[in-house]
């Protein structure tokens, strides 16, 4: 009956802790730290990675390293990493630190893209096209992102109109893979499904990936109805970190193993260990000074 | 589609952050403080509210008050105080209290049980007929609650069949209701299903509460599965508090706020108020101590 029969066998889970988790951290991690944290989380079994991205270092100094650590990334069969771009400038640094995997972004929400990308939806989807050109004359593979896809301040404040809009644009362009992003963290299952399946429709073969918030308690529950819907990849942060520096309130991504285990415990392979990302999760608060992490599980599962 | 189909227009939100809530804190809330608590959950909208538990006083001192307690309950039209007993002895205590309203548990784990209750599945079982029967006597309505239904320290550690016999025992007996609990916070939204769907046939017109603990995330996805089977029925408590105190690693209730504000979300009524709860739930993070809850919410939805 209903949600059980959508139930796939598998799910690919897609690490954004180096990049969205650690975007808004007080602690600035070395890169060559970096370089290590990823190697473990290849380690721990996640097969893509994003790794850093190129943004404005003195707006996210936290990633300003974004080239040494791009210069110091393992070298390991089969593991892919990408990076994020919200500009031709991040293309072009990305291109020469020798990355092929780009998320190409834009926000839904005209509020949003103002205070994270310093411009105008329209303003970013004007510029869009010719990033997606210069990433694809690199011969990139590309994955375009919408952030705030369920909303901003409020679930309502960006219309699914809007947001299918920029999809069809998207996919007219040729991206590889599409990403819907809840970037404050506001969908419900109910609002998430509404959304989802005519993507998924207009999607027909590209992949869609979802990236969720835990802001609201919400994220599971919703990894419960995009599997329901047919979404068989998420963006996950190791020990539930993250969140945009320019939301308010914004809260961490949901957590690799949180969401690893559960969908083992149901059946769904990942090929993800959680117990190892689960005792990266509690190094990582150590590291970065936190008595706790938004996370549920890595102190169940941590090792050692 | 899917779960959609199976979203009610109204659910009902049974509070039992007084009793499960606090039964493992440190600082022991004192029996006044607690009937002003109870008065506020009611004031925020919550209809019914397990208020404490009549258990060996030793064993469990946070619960020591129980007479204390019922003492000094507000007299609120509409609000139903109801409490959680174990054996024979405490519902003489529940009576002599003067409480209607009996949570009357037994559990599914012979494990839990002797350390819980101090006695196995079976002996529980033995007196639960007795119990049953002195409170029916006394004119009480009973619930019958089994804990640990999905699991105690493995998800696989107490077979479904167990769990559907004792349901099949207490729906003879006549329980005006029965209440399911994943004690320890097992449950995947797919084994809930597995187990939820034959309890609901059985059940016919006895109303099903789910009692769900968040230990790993799974908790709101646990609703939106139990949603999508037909419950109707939730036990939350504020501010994410709770655990048995003899589970170990067992981590809170899931959160009346987080729970209602989803449900409002998807446009699920409940009739209580999640900033009035959230900020009960901010002000016993300072009573009890804590620098965080395990809700997600209140600090959004508090007011000051």
């Amino acid at each position: 009956m209903l949600f059980e029969d959508s139930l796939p066998a598998r799910v690919e889970i897609i690490e954004v802790g180096p990049r969205d988790g650690l975007q808004r951290e007080q602690v600035l991690v070395p890169a060559a730290d970096k370089a290590a944290l990823i190697a473990d989380l290849a380690a721990a079994g996640l097969k893509r990675i994003q790794v850093t991205s190129f943004v404005h270092p003195r707006r996210v100094p936290q990633m300003a390293d974004a080239e040494a650590v791009c210069a110091q990334l393992p070298a390991i069969p089969g593991v892919v990493f990408s990076a994020l771009v919200l500009n031709l400038k991040g293309i072009e640094r990305a291109q020469a630190a020798g990355l092929r995997n780009l998320d190409i972004s834009l926000s839904a929400s005209d509020e949003h893209s103002r205070r994270n990308a310093n411009r105008t939806v329209a303003e970013a989807l004007a510029e869009y096209d010719a990033m997606f050109a210069q990433a694809r004359r690199a011969g990139m593979h590309v994955r375009g992102g919408i952030q705030c896809a369920f909303g901003f301040r409020r679930p309502d404040d960006v219309p699914a109109a809007q947001v299918l809009r920029l999809v069809e644009h998207l996919l007219h362009l040729g991206v590889d893979e599409l990403a819907l992003a809840d970037s404050s963290g506001m969908a419900d299952p109910k609002q998430l499904a509404a959304l989802v399946q005519p993507v998924m429709e207009v999607a027909r073969g590209t992949p869609v990936i979802l990236h969720l918030h835990d802001t609201r308690a919400m994220g599971l529950a919703n990894v419960l109805a995009a599997l329901a819907c047919g979404v068989r990849y998420f963006d996950t942060a190791f020990g539930g970190l993250g969140g945009c520096p320019f939301i308010d309130g914004a809260a961490g991504n949901i957590a690799t193993e949180d969401t690893v285990f559960m969908l083992h415990q149901m059946g769904i392979e990942t090929g993800v260990d959680p117990a190892a990302v689960a005792t990266i999760s509690a190094r990582y608060a150590h590291v970065l000074g936190h008595a706790d992490l938004p996370g549920k599980l890595y102190g169940l599962l941590a090792s050692r």
